[in-house]
């Protein structure tokens, strides 16, 4: 006998809400609402494979709204994932578990992406739906054929990011996008017309979608609008009216069905209401065997898809993308360097970036850039990266328009999905408009290159709502972020050798807008770079004091290093390109490069919090203790007295 | 002979190329394209007083799109404020000069808010508009009643803040919100089809505006639509479709007329395409004069006012609430902090904040709070804040929704409107989707509380997409930011005070979701908290180690002193509920708090980046090195070590 799908959509209720109880914390509201939907897609239209989380060419599935985790555990547990048993289940949102509050993609297999800061999910979800486009232009329609499936709930879509998302989506015309908009018309507080009264159908038209509004809990209407959203030419938008904590008596509807425990009369009243007589946690056996069974309803796709890809010439490549592997890029890298010392030019990092790019993106055919809107300014697009648009979706390169909280999020997606490197460009003080997305990327572990332009107050006359001076320090204070402030056109390059070595998370590039000295001229067969600080020029004479720098002031530290010898005060300089990285030295090592206990001083056009580690409290601080000002730069350094002069007196004040 | 329109609006458009031209920076395309709609608002339809750019009661120009800076001094200078003289239209962009790369509403009497990060104007201008409302609630049309307007660009309306405003203004029906859109279809990267395709009007209708195309050329049409803009029932959008550049003989209507000197062969022809044949820098008298007379059009409305203001019975209360005086709260706080340690409970601090709320919403009447949908966990919602709505515009509490970035700068519109004092909540974590906004607050003077629960691992369950661990010191290293996390319910009341006697510049107040023990139970009568750390508990017996925490884990360090001092290893505790007052602090007072060269161990359930400070580089640290996870707090508090044990054993490795 067939069981029924009332049973099937029963099963995930059941173990959400016992799940919720039992850990006495939890969000039910949403999987009890989006049960119906999600065991048809599940079920019937989702590409997966519960024997195999890392197919490449399944359907990703992103719970944008990521508080409902018991949604995604329930279906993975009940289509076969080996990632989440029942016990796992028993133990939601405890410690060490493979179920934890939010959905983690490097928690759980079978989860594609880190949910839960809302909006992030759908962001996210348009990166992944890039990529396959991106790689079907690449390997075509055998290796490479899949949807991305969001679920997204009212919170997502208030959040500012889903709308540079949508229109994003829309403007790229990502067709195998489909959005199942959990319509429950209640938040937190309450009633979202406490907050919000957008027509939400309309909004995502306006960016060129395709919607349709149904019953989420009428299944022929179920069917029909999944049918329906594969047909489509742009992305599709399905608003799924719900009612939020389906079946509860007297919290269903409301927003007090949203989160927490709903205690035991309710759940026991939910049961009655939903026809669902079972003990806590207990499955029975056709249900069981249902999900299993419909659960692999596409195994025999992914069969096929194996065959093919063995047959596939391209099956070296393919794998070769999907892992990551970039290849050999040190000679390239070496080649630059020597050429930049050879041809002794001064230039600002950002183009010295650019020009290191035009190797690396020959030699990386995964690296695909873009810029929020700064194309010229940030020196991301190279020769080899064509714009990617619907016409050309093998391009390289991705106009994200003024997003750069999309954009962080997209390429989040794209790392996720694998297959691709992205980087991107923006001003560094824009870092705060996308940190939640570099948060999550972080977070994640996901390689991604932020390159952040104009990286002080050396941008100059645009003024202080430009420059950064915070940045940096905010960046370098995020775990799993590797923070490159290169001095000149080496270190730009050996930054990026690093960046693309980081394979297990985020790296930010700071680089300038104005030329700088060529300070490293020696070494360069090495990356020095990476042990993030090292002795740039030693002290000649009786040593005194001890000179540190990142970025366009590693120069004004040489410079000052002359000058402080000319009066009889021997000082090193030491170039500190990635704090993170030194910090990850031994303490021999640090203690040697900074040269023991002489005194120091730390000279960066940002703020000094931070660099207390390195130069001690009362260590010597050239740099900025308040925003900036708008002129051109050189006034501004003279004006924030971050110039030869000062840090010649910040060290005579020491010794 | 009365002078056209016409050459009105060329006096903006030739100040605007010679300013940038000499300048040889600064973005010309926008003045170009929008001085015909400039002219007619300024010269007809904003209620201003170029005699006073305080006047209460004047309509509220924000130029959103701010790298068109030199519109809004173009107009300030011929409308005749002080703030900008032809000098400074000649130092554009100098150091010193009224007239920096962006509009500063500190440097620049006659600019209401800061602009230049996109999307920040038209979102602070919804945060006016609201003020707007509320004060004429409170004050009636006699005191307040004006228009909001903005112009916005592409670029502004691409980044996601704009949607957070576009429906929070939609949702509030603020009909007295005017968005005047630069539709000139270009970016820095060329032609806005390169990134965006959105409808903006369906956009905007779908959030609740109403909305209607001009060509933003034809002055019939301009007149037409400010007209109608005035009279409708819900916020207004103008799409005015100009030509980016305007009258610049190859570069009008691209890419590249966005920004930098045209050069002068360029702007050679645009003076002869738009008949201007005056030198730099130099209005023919006639221009002038029609100026000066039609800027001061609305002067006869401001002596109306002042004398409705004059007869007024609101007059105290009204000049009050726009200085923004809160009057002498002492009393308020100090009676609660006797109060709560009389009582001797141990609750949340969030709650302890929602406690002392409930006696400061009563005593300043000017403070209107909210939350991004987390109305009942940030605790921010009191009895005296009813909520507010266009029914109700009088209420003190505003349900922001899921919006955080939104919500931080409708704060900042509120506070440069004058007459409120916003404050509002959601979790520490999602400070990072607000971050651009909040740092705008910093850097503009805003007074601005930012109630930031659920601080730590100590959120528990949640995990570490909620956990924050950088946050506390991120925002510890922007510039003019006060962050408090204090300790127990006397703290959180001492920091409340200080954050509403910070009146030039926002305040962070991180608040615990879990319960804290009570730590300060003596000197209550004293706002210790104002020195940003202090000795809570000195040495008991032979001092050797000096323990220093914030917010929750104070308690920690209170029981490891007293398992320390079992061990006969004497240490203090000091409390750092602000390390900015610290920071402010003379060195005699840091040294004797800290109790000189005695080692130290800080403990903070967030990252050490910032702390080397003021324990050294090899300072004991308990807190945390990595994200968090997801779990029951007391079982996280364990994992990362966090505890009594930990505080110990790092003390003791130091003695």
């Amino acid at each position: 006998m067939s069981v029924e799908h009332k049973d099937m959509a029963n099963a995930i209720r059941a173990l959400s809400m016992d799940a919720v109880e039992q850990a006495k914390s939890g969000h039910v509201g949403l999987p009890l609402g989006m049960a119906d939907i999600a065991t048809i897609l599940w079920t019937h239209y989702l590409k997966h494979d519960p024997a195999d989380p890392a197919w490449p060419d399944r359907d990703r599935f992103v719970l944008s709204a990521g508080h409902g985790s018991m949604l995604i555990y329930s279906l993975l547990h009940l289509t076969g994932y080996d990632s989440v048993s029942r016990e796992d289940i028993r133990n939601f949102r405890q410690l060490g578990s493979k179920t934890p509050g939010h959905p983690e993609n490097f928690v759980t297999p079978g989860v594609e992406t880190t949910t839960g800061p809302l909006g992030q999910g759908i962001a996210t979800a348009v990166g992944m739906a890039i990529a396959e486009r991106h790689l079907n232009a690449r390997f075509g329609d055998d290796l490479v054929d899949h949807k991305t499936w969001v679920v997204a709930g009212d919170g997502c879509l208030m959040e500012g990011v889903s709308q540079e998302a949508i229109t994003l989506a829309g403007h790229m015309k990502l067709n195998k996008l489909i959005v199942l908009f959990d319509d429950n018309a209640v938040t937190i507080d309450g009633s979202t017309d406490l907050s919000d009264n957008t027509d939400q159908c309309k909004r995502f038209e306006a960016a060129g979608w395709a919607t349709k509004k149904i019953d989420g809990h009428n299944t022929e209407e179920i069917y029909e609008a999944l049918e329906w959203a594969q047909k489509q030419d742009k992305p599709v938008m399905v608003a799924c009216k719900t009612i939020i904590g389906y079946g509860a008596p007297t919290l269903a509807g409301t927003g007090k069905a949203h989160g927490g425990p709903y205690g035991a009369d309710e759940v026991a009243g939910i049961r009655k209401n939903i026809g669902w007589d079972h003990p806590p946690f207990e499955i029975p056996e056709d249900i069981e065997h249902a999900w299993k069974r419909e659960g692999a309803h596409a195994q025999p796709l992914h069969a096929e898809w194996s065959s093919r890809l063995a047959a596939s010439k391209d099956k070296a490549a393919f794998e070769k993308a999907i892992a990551g592997e970039i290849g050999d890029i040190s000679a390239v890298v070496s080649a630059h360097k020597k050429a930049v010392v050879e041809g002794g030019e001064s230039k600002a990092t950002r183009q010295w970036s650019g020009a290191v790019l035009e190797e690396l993106t020959k030699a990386v055919p995964e690296m695909v850039g873009g810029s929020a809107d700064l194309t010229g300014s940030n020196n991301t697009k190279t020769k080899a990266t064509e714009p990617m648009t619907p016409a050309n979706w093998g391009g390289r390169y991705i106009h994200y328009g003024v997003r750069e909280h999309g954009m962080a999020a997209a390429m989040n997606g794209m790392s996720l999905h694998k297959g691709i490197i992205p980087y991107s460009g923006t001003f560094l003080v824009f870092a705060d408009y996308s940190r939640a997305a570099i948060r999550l990327g972080a977070l994640m572990g996901a390689q991604v290159v932020h390159v952040m332009t104009h990286d002080s107050i050396g941008l100059g006359e645009d003024g202080p709502t430009h420059q950064p001076v915070e940045q940096v320090a905010s960046l370098r204070a995020m775990p799993n972020m590797l923070v490159f402030r290169p001095a000149d056109g080496v270190e730009t390059a050996e930054c990026w050798e690093l960046a693309l070595k980081n394979q297990t998370g985020p790296s930010t590039i700071a680089l300038t807008r104005q030329g700088v000295a060529s300070v490293r001229t020696e070494h360069v067969e090495e990356n020095l770079s990476a042990r993030g600080g090292y002795v740039l020029s030693p002290a000649k004479g009786d040593e005194k004091v001890v000179l540190i720098a990142t970025g366009s002031e590693v120069g004004i530290a040489v410079e000052a290093q002359a000058a402080l010898e000319a009066k009889g005060i021997g000082a090193r300089v030491v170039s500190m390109p990635c704090m993170e990285l030194f910090e990850a030295q031994d303490a021999a090592y640090q203690s040697r490069t900074l040269g023991g206990e002489l005194p120091k001083v730390a000279v960066e056009a940002g703020v000094r919090f931070g660099w207390d580690r390195w130069i001690g409290h009362d260590g010597g601080f050239v740099g900025m203790d308040s925003f900036g000002a708008s002129a051109p730069y050189k006034d501004l350094y003279n004006k924030f007295g971050i110039t030869t002069d000062g840090v010649v007196a910040a060290a005579e004040a020491l010794v």
